[in-house]
């Protein structure tokens, strides 16, 4: 449909002040894109900067009526184009909602509204011995987008993600009514739980303006083990024995030789693997233990190495701790390092853990096949393999893309383990899953959001 | 409607064999009711046994078709009513579909259809060194109705509740469709959380035929403390305090003085509590603490005791092991103790864990208020309280529920932390959650059932 302008910006203006809505060319280019590959920007209408929950359910009711497609944004560090304005839309800023209500030591919950920053809530919760744990790798992202798209991250092998660590939410449908969901408390079973569905909803069916957050004590000591293996199929073998051993280590991933010399090159890391154990290495473990003592923390040490060593483990480096943060911090910008050598795509697919060797050496035909190169690391407790796929060609690129992800769902993975859909993997998600899934989501779209406002166009049309 | 038995009978005989469907008379008592209290019994047209998600996905077209209810039953220990069969409508029963179809060590997942029982699966799992972490103190319940519930129980502390354990589904929806939903990984973030929305759907939206089941390593060495405090409020200040050590017990409940001594009566259990401690205790604390090792677990219990005693303990008791498992066994039978004892209704609120003592005192108030009595124990770590009412009166109990129920919402609760809503517990769930929530659930109802053959009366209406 077509909205004139200049009636755009006095109905908002109206809403939440003129102070606080840009238009046309007053839009900023950095809410133009967030940062999935293969995305051109997209310049939107206009810009609304929302100050409170009754100003989001007045723009989405004003929204609704219009038909005007609503995008919301956090900090726009997504990686699959969920928060990819539209041309004909609007973008819903939470830049103004960025204040954390509350810390309760108490129920352990920490009360968020959604442009709060993970950095922020972290050094928040530090200040009372409490973390939430999840970390995606990007501090700058915001807890609404987390909340969006189910954010993951390196500790999910320990505490889950996203959707185990929400406990509650307010949030304006796309018929602009607020609900709340969920509260202070890890279970219910009263009525249908609408906060894990709108958790990983990639702002499709409401615009979460609060949420209710679960803390855990923060784990003081812990040590960072670097283990280079022959190959992945024994860094596979060897993952099942250390879940099952009830160690249960903070991080667990595997990162192959590529991505290692690329990410540690890139920061300038030397995490002192001597040359003979660097040339026999074709994948490292990096395992994070943490725990409430040292001694615990060394005992569990001995207990990994122990393990991995009888599993084929080439060495077990126990990093010192400056570098093992660097290594970490590293690994978590490998997206970075991935984007900053060209990768033209990325890989988020979760598999069975136990599928992992499998999964990649299928990929490695692929890419054979299709003479590009795939390489990557991942979560390796959780089987949600990354990849960065290098192939300049749109067209083979898509045919390669649409293997891999295809190839993932048939060995009973999923296209995206924590980045989501948006709008860079819909057609490989709509490929890939059973239609009758998809006409059910499109039901639940239809009773939340009737007109269609809320990010139209991500997930499916 | 009114449907032909006879023709019932051959319609179903067709789908599933003659031997598998029982009408009128022949249906067995058994399948007239669950546990709920003050819900009489109802017979049913027929019963239906169908052997796989085939036939359980034709027999539901069939339904749907010539309108006829369907209620799905594992084995009928549900709390709510949620398997209560409609007089109109028919039982799905799923005991010949009590397989274990898998269990995986290298994924740690047990992959069950929905008649298994979780004595069976604990049996199994424990073979191999793992376990189904979900105990909700009935052994002989179902997985199937453990997912219909998003049943809890006394570890939910630790290991979270159903929701949390279960990885996949399969389900037929009431259009006799056959959805398969998440998979054998803790992650993916893939369009909407369908696995989510039928967990705690109480049978109105699918019918589970297989549930993909997270294991955990099973922890070998435990230790039983009792706890006595002089009141309530000393133990919901002692338990953020516990919860926040990182101790991390397994299971951390509070029971009070007429339930500690029914329960314990009930069994001929002495804990060898003194008497003067006996009588100055008004409230209990039970703690469960487990570990990988003997050691640890030592060491936790030391550091519990310095807690709780500078938390006002009376004193701490490490239960000898006969005696530990005889006083867990005994709370898992509190309901039993009660149904036992004349009570006649139960309360499965859940507020935030802070509330607990100021949701009590007002309890206390409204039983007084109502003439009536009101005890119970319930899951401290989780906020979610087990009440015992006593009141013959109908009215009079109505009205006391209503207030009960009502505050525990107006605490920041939910109506149920893990029986259910079902038909029990239903008008004192409208009556307190929000109506535009309800609208959506309609809506989503509508989606998945649009026939409205599945459990039509459960939660709402």
């Amino acid at each position: 449909m077509a909205v004139d302008p200049s009636q755009v910006e006095d109905a908002l203006a109206a809403v939440v002040g003129a102070a606080h809505v840009e238009v046309g060319d007053a839009v900023g280019v950095d809410l133009t894109h967030d940062e999935a590959l293969g995305l051109g920007p997209v310049r939107p209408l206009g810009v609304v900067h929302p100050g409170s929950t009754d100003e989001v359910a007045a723009v989405v009711r004003w929204a609704a009526d219009v038909g005007v497609p609503l995008t919301a944004r956090g900090s726009g560090t997504g990686l699959s184009g969920a928060c990819l304005p539209r041309s004909d839309g609007l973008v819903v800023a939470f830049d103004r909602m960025a204040d954390i209500v509350e810390i309760d030591p108490d129920d352990q919950v920490a009360v968020v509204r959604p442009g709060v920053t993970l950095a922020q809530l972290d050094a928040e919760t530090d200040a009372h011995g409490l973390v939430y744990p999840v970390f995606p790798g990007e501090s700058s992202a915001s807890l609404g987008g987390n909340v969006a798209t189910n954010a993951g991250g390196m500790r999910a092998v320990r505490y889950g993600v996203t959707r185990h660590n929400v406990l509650g939410l307010t949030a304006v449908t796309g018929r602009g009514d607020v609900i709340r969901t969920g509260g202070r408390f890890v279970k219910s079973t009263s009525g249908y739980d609408l906060t894990q569905l709108v958790i990983g909803s990639e702002g499709t069916l409401a615009l979460t303006t609060e949420a209710i957050l679960r803390l855990h004590p923060r784990l003081t000591h812990g040590a960072t083990i670097l283990v280079p293996f022959p190959d992945l199929e024994h860094i596979a073998a060897a993952v099942p024995r250390v879940v099952a051993s009830g160690i249960g280590p903070t991080i667990l991933e595997y990162i192959d030789l590529v991505t290692m010399g690329a990410i540690t090159a890139n920061v300038g890391l030397d995490l002192g693997v001597p040359p003979d154990v660097q040339a026999a290495a074709l994948a490292y473990l990096v395992v994070v233990l943490e725990s409430r003592t040292e001694a615990r923390v060394e005992e569990d040490t001995a207990e990994l190495a122990a393990l991995v060593g009888a599993m084929g483990a080439l060495d077990v480096y126990v990093l010192p701790s400056g570098a093992g943060a660097a290594l970490i911090d590293a690994r978590e910008k490998a997206f970075w390092t991935a984007k900053a050598a060209g990768a033209h795509d990325i890989v988020d697919v979760v598999v069975p853990r136990s599928r992992i060797p499998d999964y990649l050496a299928r990929c490695q035909e692929l890419a054979a096949q299709h003479e590009s190169l795939v390489v990557g690391c991942g979560h390796a407790g959780d089987g949600n393999v990354h990849l960065s796929v290098f192939q300049p060609d749109d067209e083979v690129r898509s045919r390669l893309m649409s293997a891999v992800l295809g190839t993932g769902v048939e060995l009973g993975g999923a296209v995206s383990g924590e980045h989501g859909i948006g709008r860079s993997k819909k057609r490989y998600f709509l490929e890939s899953v059973d239609p009758t899934a998809v006409e059910l989501m499109r039901g639940i779209k239809a009773t939340f959001d009737p007109a269609g406002v809320l990010n139209p166009g991500a997930i499916f049309d």
